[in-house]
């Protein structure tokens, strides 16, 4: 047995969240030092610890007018924000209360709502709960899910939105003190979600566990709900998020940037306040709601397998909770790695940002190989058996500490190799800024080149995880895999939504008419935050890659199939159309964010043209018209690539059956995987590229630019063109591969019983 | 037994190939009647029956320096596509007579360069020929294919380039008379190409008959090595080809249209020349040998499968040449279908062009479904089994009838789809030209989404195909199907070759600098070619797909194996990396182009900026080095995307056996299919976009218009990034999978015996 005891297993994970949780107020409450009110500001300067800034800076300004309009501006993009999200999950609840009675009504199906208890589905010499019961804690489950994600995006927003302007603000003092005034706004974010997803996952087992006793099989076959639930929430909100921010972006930069000439968030542009707004509730609420996803279907994954290997079979409580014991030494390895950048050393120039966000994910890795190492020896047996496919197979601890590293280790590879593709220090982005000189043209060539050429590696990184990690431990081996990968979760999504905030930071300065050197900071931190994004999404991918192989894993075992062989035209069809939806499904994004913004370009250019003195900056722009037209499109244009994914596994599995519902996964994952890489990292280039030519920090740089040079228009073109890839269709793959293999477990009973009707009748 | 006797058949198959090149030669002789030398048109004018144009039209110009410029300027074209082609081929080679020792070594070392008999791999009770000879002979029929997939580009670019001063001459009389010189000069290369291609494998089947008797299946086996042959040269031709033409197509326009705002094909325009001659060795001599490797791979396919069924048992020779006979039963057809062009009917307007194409394609495929159930009727027995992993399968002749005939209608909806997606006349096309008005990006965006959109019904089309076909006669169907889609050959490449020729015209046109009328008979031919050229990649990206998958069924026939599951490890590595595969291959294209490009704008620049009263047109530009700048690009550009694709499965085979080389030829073929199809069409589309402007033939189009506005400059830039996609990287990806599926057949019974190294010894 472990040397960990079921009980102190009990006691360690709710402490690590709550510990991660109260980390993030901690944070929070750092962060709200900083005073928005200009009462504060002034009378009880010194008594926060903040007065000195007058002295330091913007002697020509009036200060109290730039807090009054930094507050302005924020409680504008709060606002926006906040009703944007509240119509999106009004739309999103009624689908989510629909489809809360789809599972039901299906799974409920599987035995013909027979309330009787039933014999397992692998242990078939014991009885298991019945089917009908296990539909409803399946749906109670899905709503959970769905329902803590929607709150860790909304909290995301919340906390992004209230950090922006005090960014801004701090700006003043330094460009230290904005970046530790962002990036702990994005660690609140980031251990507010990865504990509450680990406390919300350990409650619900416990509390299914009063009713489902020693059937631990029902017991974690209905968990599975939680990352369905989490999931579908996450589709909705990158697609609806993804849309809405890019079709603001892209609408405000053809008009304001190419038509205008006015600089990135000018005030005079209609659509500044509805770009800005995007970037919450697109790059931080969905974000949030997709690592959240990740999270909880990777651990589902591994939970559904753990329960038909030895640690169900013998009721190894400590063993089972294996996949929540690594996700809670992550917590406590993430707060030690935030103090890194918050307390332990301090960023005082502009070069020392990306080095410092680099730091974070190195020392991460390092910190949480070691943790694994412990928690692995302390928590699992020296040997036990995980179900491979019908059979038992013998692994040990040893061997299950080295598939959780391999995860994060080829995590951080990928990492870098985003760096490197999408960081104009190196000369890929380079290269892709110096063709601008060509025109817009050669820039979209060499770009699509670059991103098609920065898979190789994160696949190669990918196959070997897999190779390895399934040798090891079989599906399980794959699951825990893409936990090491998200393992260190909380301190990636700091990093991430650091990014956005420093963006809206920026925004706000240029908005409250702030002097050029405290833009000139903001940028800085948002280059920086432009990198880490990119390697965001690369973590993103990855981890949904390894997700989606380990629940596929668990689908065809619950399905009981047990061989996917491409020989068979069955299987073989779904795997062409499979490596089809990602492009279908890419199609109606791009082609949403495409029609938004020619809506958007066309109210811009309308209020432009009617409204006198607005270039003048004499009148002030209607920005509740551009938000609405966000909106509108964004919940317009959601439904039919959401209905896309959620609806073909449903589909496929109830008339062409399991086989074909396997080749679609696989199809869509090996050809998904290689989109969204691709996708984001040419997007990612392409911005870089810009600002690359913009900041004309060497002497090859300023030969491209300066700002209206050719060239620069030229990358423009080319930073445009990659919003909607880098930020709409290409992070949503993710979901999409992810979101079907989640779907195909949860109703993997359903079809086991009732599907492929075509064949079948046929 | 059959009612078609063997002997019948031994008649019929080279009865039908010199009926088909006997009419290429009739064609070929129609089109020398126009007369190139101003000296014959002038004196023996009404001697050849064209003495008339004089009268008709022209009256202004001097007819006699147009004829002798028009000859000059297709000499100069035509030296440049020759010296072009043979400095390939000087390279390529090299490389086959490398390629040839590595087949004849790897292939020998099967049973250790024995040369005594040994047992059948299939029937083990029978002795088969020494693997020694069958590698010996499986090197020589891999230097005939690639001898008569050389041989095929070449007499194709031959005739396009005899062509394309004569379809200038003639727009002269009318647009009827030029289409009809342009069509039959596309149907000579047809009728060549597919007549030499059956010939000269009928011809080798039966002189190795006489070495190997009764072992068909070492017959066939070693006949593989044709097809390997013909689709390395295709590859290379593609390529290099490919590059060519877009380094100087992108270069011409970048600077010609973009910069100094001169017209296409502008004589005063350096790499003008250049251009014509990539049409020729790309779309043309390329596009040949990858039709031509298409063919020959579904044909060895379809017998190598047959030679281990109950045709190669029982040594039903009718049988065994069923797919044979399907070819010569497709060139009587296309025969047919040529004279509704030419002689039937005549086009006498512009807006008759298209419809004309398109019922080509509609009547060949019509009396092809004829054609196939007349044969199947004759050539096959009424039951029969196929060869199915192991086991043997019942199939019947009508059943048989049936998969040729699926692969046949489903060439012809991928046909139509193309055509829906890139034709200007519908409003896919016309929605991407509409996003012009918000510039480049936004068209690049609704490119994009289009091209992703456009896989969707030709993903299904291929997958129903593979289905039944599968279902009814395992590999054989679908290596039947894709037959099917190419029977129709001689007419596909009549209605493909005729667009370069076209094009080619139009610029001969505006060189000599003849009139607009002139020009604008030319461009509404090349506007026609345009979508059959999409029409055209189509088919090539359909059949490759069928093609790979059934040499894919051959190959895990005859290397032994029984499943190729998704779910083990080894299987999915390679499904995924296979899957990255047309990504990494692609960016090499694709940035090859786009390098290339670049040199030629400086180039281009250069002689603009340094020779004087070139702009004026008072000094010749200095073509020559435009047209070494692309001929040496692309030689050296050529290596490593070829080098890729030709390593990869000798790599994977040798390191980690058949299993993952399995998993790697799925996944290239599921995801490349998409890319390839996505690539051609959003380039289609852009191209298409653009002439929609330019011709500005609707009130709709005319809002966008005219030429050089913001919208049209916009469509250029779209334009110009779809060339490197539609004509280099797309295209050459059907090759990719076709020929590392077809490497890896001939290559199986080498990776049986010695593959998996690093598995073996890990």
């Amino acid at each position: 047995m472990a040397i960990l005891s079921a009980l102190a297993t009990e006691v360690f994970i709710p402490v690590a969240a709550v510990i991660g949780i109260a980390f993030a107020v901690v944070q929070w409450v750092l962060v709200s030092r900083v005073k928005l009110s200009p009462a504060a500001a002034a009378s009880g300067g010194s008594k926060n610890g903040y007065g000195d800034y007058l002295i330091e800076e913007e002697e020509g300004l009036n200060d109290h007018n730039v807090v009054v309009k930094c507050a302005e501006i924020q409680t504008a993009i709060s606002e926006g924000a906040t009703s944007f999200l509240f119509t999106e999950y009004q739309y999103v609840g009624i689908f989510m209360s629909i489809f809360a009675v789809v599972i039901f009504l299906f799974l409920g199906s599987v035995e013909g709502f027979s309330t009787k208890s039933q014999p397992c589905t692998y242990s078939k010499d014991k009885y298991c709960k019945p089917a009908l019961f296990t539909a409803l804690f399946s749906t109670v489950s899905f709503l959970l899910g769905a329902i803590t994600s929607l709150v860790s995006g909304f909290l995301g927003m919340k906390i992004a939105t209230y950090a922006n302007a005090r960014t801004t603000l701090e700006a003043r003092k330094g460009v230290g003190k904005a970046f530790i005034t962002a990036f702990r706004s994005g660690a609140v974010m980031g251990f507010l979600l990865a504990s509450s997803g680990l406390v919300v996952l350990y409650i619900t087992i416990n509390v299914f566990k009063l009713y489902y006793g020693d059937d631990w099989e029902g017991l974690f076959e209905s968990i599975t709900g939680y990352g369905l639930g989490g999931s579908s929430m996450a589709l909705f909100g990158r697609v609806g998020g993804g849309i809405y921010t890019k079709a603001a972006d892209v609408g405000a930069d053809l008009v304001g940037k190419v038509e205008r000439n006015i600089p990135e968030d000018d005030p005079r542009n209609p659509a500044v306040i509805a770009d800005n707004v995007g970037d919450n509730v697109g790059d931080i609420a969905g974000m949030g709601s997709d690592l959240f996803g990740s999270y909880a279907e990777s651990s589902c994954a591994a939970l559904v397998v753990a329960s038909i290997s030895s640690f169900g079979i013998n009721h190894d409580f400590t063993g089972m909770c294996y996949p929540l014991l690594v996700s809670s030494v992550g917590i406590i390895v993430c707060l030690i790695t935030t103090l890194f950048a918050t307390d332990f050393f301090e960023v005082k120039a502009v070069k020392e940002i990306e080095p410092a966000l680099k730091k974070q994910l190195i020392i991460s890795t390092v910190l949480m190989t070691v943790g694994i190492a412990v928690i692995s020896w302390l928590a699992l047996p020296a040997k036990f058996t995980i179900f491979n496919f019908g059979t038992q197979k013998d692994v040990s601890n040893w061997g299950l500490f080295f598939c959780v590293a391999i995860g994060l280790w080829a995590g951080l590879i990928i990492g870098f190799v985003t760096e490197y593709y999408t960081s104009n220090a190196y000369s890929p982005v380079q290269d892709v800024a110096d063709s601008c000189r060509t025109g817009a043209a050669t820039n979209v060539i060499f770009g699509l080149a670059l991103g098609y050429k920065s898979v190789i590696i994160p696949i190669f990184a990918i196959a070997v995880s897999i190779y390895v990690s399934f040798s090891i431990a079989a599906m399980y081996g794959i699951a825990v895999a893409a936990l090491g990968m998200l393992s260190t979760i909380a301190t990636g999504l700091a990093i991430d939504a650091y990014g956005p905030i420093s963006d809206n930071a920026g925004g706000i300065a240029e908005m409250a008419g702030m002097s050029h050197r405290i833009r000139e900071r903001t940028d800085a931190l948002d280059a920086a935050g432009n990198t880490t994004a990119a390697i965001g999404k690369g973590f993103a991918i990855g981890s949904a890659a390894l997700v989606s192989l380990a629940l596929f894993g668990a689908f065809v075992s619950r399905a009981g199939v047990k061989v996917v062989d491409v020989l068979s035209p069955k299987v073989f069809i779904g795997l062409i159309v499979g490596a089809m939806l990602p492009y279908w499904f890419s199609a109606m994004t791009m082609k949403s964010v495409g029609s938004a913004a020619l809506k958007m370009v066309e109210e811009v250019r309308r209020q432009f043209n009617t409204i006198p003195g607005l270039m003048e900056g004499t009148a002030k722009p209607d920005y509740a018209t551009c938000v609405k037209i966000s909106t509108d499109a964004s919940i317009k244009e959601m439904i039919p690539p959401g209905a896309l994914v959620m609806l073909t596994p449903l589909i496929v599995g109830t008339l062409f059956g399991v086989e074909t519902l396997s080749g679609v996964l696989a199809g869509a994952l090996v050809s998904g995987v290689q989109i969204a890489i691709s996708a984001s990292n040419t997007g990612g280039a392409w911005d870089n590229a810009k600002k690359y030519i913009e900041a004309g920090a060497s002497e090859h740089a300023r030969t491209l630019g300066p700002k209206g040079s050719d060239c620069h228009k030229a990358a423009v073109i080319g930073d445009t063109i990659g919003d909607p890839l880098k930020d709409t269709s290409g992070p949503s793959l993710n979901i999409l591969i992810k979101l079907m293999a989640v779907e195909s477990l949860v109703f993997a009973p359903f079809f086991a019983t009732h599907g492929g009707l075509l064949f079948k009748y046929l």
